[in-house]
């Protein structure tokens, strides 16, 4: 008895996660087809089979639409680095190998269509996507930091700031030998060796 | 007789200047006391004591008086860089002086007010400053580059993108001293002993 509302809602809930993945998918579609201005709520309604009044229900606007897409990327890109994280020999060769990957994914992401990029990237959902990134990459450092493979003189957070803001040069580069140097030079700024090298204060 | 027009073009464009300066400086005010939105060009007229017919044949709107106080900031910015350069010792110490020069301006520019920025940093007057910076800088590690007190195996272009994109930290971070660190690190990223140290490859 005690388990038929369980079922129940689990299945309400799938069916909900169903109509949301399924109307995102097709706002997606359109926006790569049609670009940002050319994705209404009625066409989505039509794509997707779903009423209009039942996908008013999921989502007021395109944008929340739109925001909701952006947070499944961003989630989508961070259990990825998590991913290779998991897979990576631990100590700098895992650093190295995240790294790698968030530059790559930047570098991907530069050709996309600026006019969403611009909308998108604002907002508080991006704020608290980059806020887990950070701690992500700073637990990383700190790891590292505890075999003494990384410079000791900069806090661990004060290293992630400089490495993700390092790396997204990624934006600007063309070819994807450039981000693997990128991502060289801006290991060498965080590595103990390089540290005592060059720093002769 | 030929002098007398040279003189009073001389004299016209003076005078043009100065109508320029006095109300892009009125505007800077009006924006520091009321924020972005509470600029006219009727306060405008009136804190200049410019005529509001005179000052529409200068300035169609104020976001072009904006557009061109960000200009002189960026043209003061840049001519600031140049000075620091002119003024330090040749090889890496220039280079460090500059990128510090640099990486201070982010740290103080960071706490302006958000929307002014906003508006400003979008639009072809930026990217043509960005443009002039990047050959800016490009130029100084070119120059150290050949003398070998950098690493040689990524080109100057991408290593400039580095370091700007690197030192644009300094607007996450709190105080001088983690600006300090934010330039070391980014040195060591560029720096030959560096480089040779810890890229086993």
């Amino acid at each position: 008895m005690g388990d038929m509302p369980r079922i129940w809602n689990e299945t309400i809930e799938a069916h909900r996660d169903a109509v949301r993945e399924a109307t995102i998918n097709a706002t997606a579609a359109l926006v790569a087809k049609h670009g940002l201005t050319g994705v209404t709520m009625s066409q989505i309604a039509k794509d997707t089979g779903i009423g209009r009044a039942t996908l008013y229900k999921y989502f007021p606007d395109v944008e929340s639409i739109l925001t909701a897409w952006h947070d499944r990327q961003i989630d989508r890109h961070l259990q990825e680095l998590h991913r290779v994280r998991d897979r990576s020999a631990v100590g700098l060769p895992r650093l190295e190998a995240v790294l790698t990957a968030y530059a790559q994914a930047l570098f991907e992401w530069r050709t996309h269509d600026s006019d969403v990029s611009d909308t998108l990237h604002r907002g508080e959902h991006v704020a608290a996507a980059h806020q887990r990134l950070r701690e992500f990459i700073r637990e990383l450092i700190t790891d590292i930091a505890a075999t003494g493979a990384i410079r000791q003189d900069v806090p661990a957070d004060e290293l992630t700031v400089y490495c993700l803001y390092a790396l997204t040069a990624a934006t600007s580069l063309h070819d994807p030998a450039a981000v693997h140097r990128l991502v060289q030079t801006t290991l060498s700024g965080i590595r103990l060796t390089g540290t005592r090298a060059t720093d002769p204060q």
